[in-house]
């Protein structure tokens, strides 16, 4: 696919400055340093890290962060599962409470495939779907999401933690495995709370609880002030992002991945308009008031975004003013959505291109 | 690529409701319809109907808005056009400014093969661009892109439309083709005031103007109030969405795609959520709150996306709420970068799978 039909995506050796726009960008060193930082903070606290492939898509980076040192994998969708798998992957957790005939089925080959691949469940709906489908083969391992604040999925009370992991424990076919988190960040005595209750009732019950799996980038400097986890999970960090900068967790400088775009048109002297839209940047604000942080310009507001453009207010402007055909570098809100736009991704050491990856595990059935 | 690595996306004859989740679904009847109704409206007030494919991506629909009566087809990038120029089509219309070497070269080859290749241009920069690359090759036809209220591209005043029509018309190796506007919605005293006043400029010079080219979904009913107008371009009434709605364009009953979600987690009496998050529906929000109109819910309101899951508040429903495993059918706010997400779109009439297409167009490199 590097060869994207009509046109080719890159060449190692090109230069980033030469390439058709748009196109989003990982600098190696960048990544290199994010993947290592994030790791050695790991090992300094005696955390597992399994980081979530759903930021990159990317085979041969999950392999780079387990290199460093990372336990495992995580993924969102048993597509990706499914394509980390073929790629060697044996530990991977799907956070994600499956349902359905087609997911359990992939599933179940997924399971008989690999050695520890693990999910997650929230209600009896799904232990017992999972349970129907696994029982009579090798067991699945499942652990019990909880909502510890992220409201999202979760079970809400420590008591229904404990429930279900009873349910799970008693289940044909199944593995309790644990309890699991997603937080919403800098909740970390909340958390600590939510699983110290829930281990206390776990081991009054005499059920094993072997792992504890906290997530999130936001507040990963802080995982280790939830003392009960045992492994941590975070994808965001090995590209970062603007979100990642305003959360504290990163610098403007340790952001990998830019979107080169080009300005062409300035229909004024308060506008410019660059071939990055919506189908480039995603419209993601992430509480941000626009669309993403324009390098060496940051009083530029890309203000709004159709397609295909994304229109640029330069009112606010003290300096130069980008013109027509000037390539800008944008840092976007959020970086794990524009992976998913894009079939490869380029990558570059000081602006020459250093490889090309194909982002395998996007656009696949769920 | 219906068989999409690991699973197939579906089969003709498969019902809908046994699809994997998330999964984008088009209404063959519908979309026959949207067709046929705004070709119909063009025919009866003789306006030139271009469609914008970048709703679908797909060579088999542009085919359908043709044999409907459609006057060529409008593309925004070159690799759109490459691909619907491969698929047969000759009257291609790019509505953007065409900037950089590798775009200017397949530019050059597309139009050597096609005989009714078109680009715009809305300055001196992009114009002399084009000029040094077809000098002394086929010519190149470009409008002068005019901005009439819409405040993305385009020169802002009629006097700079017309000096640059003449210096297209000067140049080496262009053709002026005419003239394109992309206005806001309701504003067709304002669109038709600029032409004017610009058809006038250019008579008086003696610069024949083929083309007037206007374009948009919202307004297109009041399309035959801009009299000047020869052309009409639009894209996204061929499927619709919740902003089509909104904007009184269409009912709920004529928007042809939903996405299909499933429950995923229901974890209290006010929240459910589904398996689709800003990697199925988008996070366009385009002027609403929330983040799609779910189908005999209509007090549902999908808050907040993750990137694989919706959360759903159910806070303010009084009728039925949906249970874990169900499925909705969901009208999202934007339709043309929810078809940018999937390699492939399922159509069905009446539940039934009758085609599965490749969205041949995405991921190309621009």
């Amino acid at each position: 696919m590097h060869d994207n039909r009509f046109a080719v995506v890159a060449r190692v050796g090109d230069r980033i400055a030469d390439l058709s726009t748009p196109r989003p960008i990982i600098d190696e060193d960048r990544l290199a340093a994010n993947i290592s930082r994030v790791q050695s903070y790991m090992d300094e606290h005696g955390l597992n890290f399994r980081p979530h492939i759903k930021t990159h898509k990317i085979p041969a980076l999950a392999a780079a962060q387990v290199a460093a040192g990372a336990r495992g994998i995580n993924c969102q969708k048993v597509s990706e599962a499914e394509v980390f798998a073929e790629a060697g992957f044996e530990d991977i957790l799907i956070t994600f409470n499956i349902l359905g005939p087609q997911k359990l089925e992939r599933l179940a080959a997924l399971n008989d495939r690999i050695s520890g691949l693990k999910v997650v469940a929230d209600s009896d709906i799904t232990v017992d779907g999972l349970s129907a489908y696994f029982s009579g083969r090798k067991p699945l391992t499942v652990l019990v999401e909880c909502d510890t604040g992220g409201a999202r999925c979760g079970v809400q009370m420590p008591e229904q933690a404990v429930l279900l992991a009873r349910r799970i424990a008693a289940a044909g076919g199944l593995t309790f495995g644990g309890i699991l988190t997603y937080p919403k960040p800098q909740s970390a005595e909340a958390v600590e709370a939510f699983i110290q209750a829930t281990l206390k009732q776990l081991t009054a019950e005499g059920i094993a609880c072997s792992i504890v799996s906290n997530g999130g980038t936001p507040s990963l400097f802080d995982a280790h002030l939830v003392r009960s986890a045992t492994e941590h999970r975070a994808g965001t960090y090995i590209y970062n992002d603007r979100q990642m900068i305003r959360m504290g967790h990163c610098t403007q400088d340790e952001c990998a991945m830019h979107v080169v775009a080009t300005v062409v048109s300035r229909p004024n002297a308060d506008r410019a308009v660059i071939d990055a839209g919506s189908k480039a940047l995603t419209s993601d604000l992430q509480g941000f008031a626009d669309f993403g942080l324009v390098v060496g310009h940051p009083e530029a507001r890309i203000a709004s975004l159709s397609e295909e453009h994304g229109v640029i207010d330069l009112s606010a402007c003290s300096g130069e003013r980008p013109q027509i055909g000037e390539k800008l570098f944008i840092i976007p809100n959020h970086t794990c959505v524009v992976s998913n736009l894009f079939d490869t991704m380029v990558f570059h050491r000081n602006g020459v291109v250093t490889r090309v990856e194909d982002v395998v595990a996007r656009g696949l059935v769920w």
